[in-house]
């Protein structure tokens, strides 16, 4: 298993790279690689418009001593591929599981699914907290050792119970994950927090925006019902998607019964979307993502 | 092949029964076809509530000797079904293909698509007729051996041209496929032709209503692309759906891309919901569909 | 929840009828279960060959008071279905969960999906308890209040085991269903048990028989993995298929990989395959199913 | 349509390379490819093991004057990649289309297909000839304006009639595609042709090698029917698969349907395999395929 690039690595960092096109970027980044003796084990690529467009790149490296390499190797990315060629850059040991923070309301299906993927060892990351603004998963989440937080919602006025949810993440995780959490968060949280937020949607976006959308999904009469994750910004469930999938439905089926079987394709949908963000797959262009 | 209830089959009718339900239904309808000889080789039947809500049943038969059994069996379903039970029912005889004008602009896919499932016996109709408002196809269709009538678009007045289209088909065709015909129809012509008008959408529907769908599937950085099937009403887009169906799309894929690649889920979904119709399986409830 | 026809369900029973085909049948069963107060809410309808083939039918009924009328219904049914028709029949209270003995061995992803979707109601079963060859799970199964069992594997002689398991398990469930359990079960088993047993395969049967299909399928590079529910026979992975699916896999997925994305669609897999089954929409024809 | 880095693109070439692994590939590739001004558009990289394991890379390139510059980057590529490198290497124009000569049988689905899309563009190859054992196709064939050429199977020896097709393609054809062509082709053809050979076959492999797979697929009573493109080899059904997929299908559906619904399924699976193949995004690695 710890050969699987896709899970915790030993000794293994992701390179992401973008910005501007240009010719012999491929080649510097591959140069500066070898400077540090990193053996490219994975490497994805993608340009929007190969006159003048963007330019994305994802490498995985494989490096005898990575947490004695880095440092070295930050300071020439940062010479050379930030200044010299004037592009963006991360770079991430993917031997150091991220930490999140997951927010549930009352539904456990996705939460209970991170849960049990994280213990299993599917997905690379530590759960520092549970937050929801209910009380009924506290015994599930602490059957899993994670510390349980009930931040209750207080009517319209959000602040105290957003900035109670900011005390508590802040400088303490690296991505919060809304696993069915039922109450919009404002602008002003997602700018304070201050790492990436991603949602599950119960519907395939950009249908059935907002509440409801198995019932809007009955009304309308589709043939399939789906769910979609995505990262959080200002605009109710108009962030950039990462992920998305349907079912097939009848017209036998019930608003309860799309609500039972839209749950397995939530779960699915929001795992793998965590999946692919803690191993750094995941970059935002605009309101899309490139997903490597 | 000649045994297939799915496609078209002698001796064999099927029945459609809807409207308020209530006990008893399932057996007088058992009753009025053992009485004629009719032997149930299908039978599909929902309620959409079983407190007071709506009934539709589907049954498919064979009559030793359909075409002559047919007045008499009519007549009794107009007297227990109609009448005593106050339900909607409509016999059609499956050994009869439907007539199928198909309506196409400069695309090719949906509408090569329908004539060579039609000369391979995979669609039980005939198709008297393709109108188009550019003459590009005339020489494929004609290939077919199936009569091409040109009827260009002349600017923003309709009526012309689709005066024109209604007289083609008065009378001539049991239902119209709309295969990824540029127009939008006008109600007043919907209300004339006088049957079932059957589109295809380019998008996953709700979603893109409209012009331009894969464009605006591209610039939402949506990561599945569909196409959908609906009966035609007087809103754009808006009337029930039959099928729908999508594609796994990736962030690399230009609008072109999803252009090719959706043609393909088109063709098909539109393939499906054509012979669901042919078949009878499909009763309009409201705006949506039971597809049975 | 309540009304949803597809879960427990008060005043609810489903009945199946099937065997050799002939005109009136459902007239027959229409007019015994109108007699009763029996109002039909579903019914799904299968010939296998009109001219003298097989039949088969399944009806969901609402009666006002139904446990006080089934005896009386029993009693019509074994005389007109049973007698009269030849047909063999089983009514089922959709009301009354079946009991159900799970078995695992080391694996908790279908298990732990089976206990979840009962607690969460998605499952209308009760589940005494679960079995296992290791003690892995046993504090998972228990923190759902759940009796666990742990019967060793002991060498190449499974009688004493089997005998082990046959004691707990019998005269107290329903269903036995076999959660990755890895031990291959003996004919005598089997026929001593004497209820249905559900196992999940992990590949598309038949490709892929017998041990270590993931690496099988790493081995002759298909592009698509899959599970199988099945019902147990004395052929190994030879049982009447329930449910299958599949998912798309490529080149750079390793054994490891396969294993992960694989366990997704085995529990999937599974729990259709057990709702279906508690709903009494299976029926086994020969080594085939009929699912309605 | 010209800028899809799918299809046929002025200026662009792709370059494979494979074979042992080591670090500094993907860097001394970049080097030689920035030399000849050739700017990488896209790029998949693949090592199967980084310890000591096979490597892989696609590189699509664009060079402003490609054809004047091949001879040159090509003499470079063979001194620096396959003898400094010890690497397999092969750079294909892609503005140039493969020629394809495609064998049919009495079936049209698959064979249509190809004829179709490559006439409306989204198949990058010329096809000079079909081939037929039957003469159904032979009108259909010419109104696409390709010469369509009858070599009747004469018994059971094929070798008359495998040399009368090696005639035909000797020189001419790049690829040979097998659309539901039912003969067995010896392994002594197969060498003589000396090009790739692509077949459809008719279930998804392994399951169900050899003749009547929807019959078998009906006697085992599977839930999902398959197809499968792959290469052809001496072994029948078991070369390497490049594409596989799978669509529902259920009891009812008769060994006629079976038949009909996965025509459909075919079609596309085999149209995916050719146009990867055309693209040169195919590589073979024992009996299995990378597919970037």
């Amino acid at each position: 298993m710890d050969t699987d690039p896709n899970l915790l690595a030993r000794d293994r960092a992701s390179l992401m790279v973008y910005g501007d096109d240009k010719p012999g970027i491929v080649a510097a980044l591959a140069g500066v690689l070898a400077r540090h003796g990193a053996n490219i084990v994975a490497l994805d690529q993608h340009s929007d418009n190969p006159e003048g467009g963007a330019f994305f790149q994802r490498t995985v490296v494989h490096v005898a001593d990575l947490a004695a390499t880095i440092p070295a190797l930050e300071k020439d990315l940062a010479a050379i591929v930030g200044e010299e060629l004037g592009l963006h850059w991360r770079l991430r040991d993917l031997s150091v599981p991220p930490r999140v923070a997951v927010l549930a309301s009352k539904s456990d299906h996705c939460l209970l699914d991170l849960l049990w993927r994280q213990r299993r060892g599917e997905l690379p990351m530590t759960v520092p907290m549970v937050i929801s603004n209910h009380s009924d998963v506290a015994d599930d989440v602490r059957f899993f050792g994670i510390p349980f937080f009930h931040v209750p919602a207080r009517g319209r006025d959000k602040s105290a119970a957003e900035m109670e949810i900011v005390k508590l993440v802040a400088g303490n995780v690296d991505l919060i994950v809304l696993a069915r959490y039922m109450q919009i968060l404002t602008g002003s949280f997602i700018n304070e927090v201050g790492v990436p937020i991603i949602n599950i949607h119960h519907s395939f976006l950009p249908a059935f925006i907002g509440a409801g959308p198995y019932q809007k999904a009955k009304e309308r009469g589709v043939k399939l019902v789906g769910a979609t994750a995505h990262y959080v910004t200002e605009d109710l469930d108009e962030g950039p998607i990462i992920e998305q999938d349907v079912i097939r439905v009848s017209h036998a089926d019930t608003v309860a019964e799309l609500t039972r079987r839209g749950a397995d394709i939530e779960r699915q949908v929001l795992a793998r979307a965590v999946l692919w963000h803690l191993q750094d797959r995941v970059i935002r262009h605009g309101n899309r993502t490139i997903v490597f």
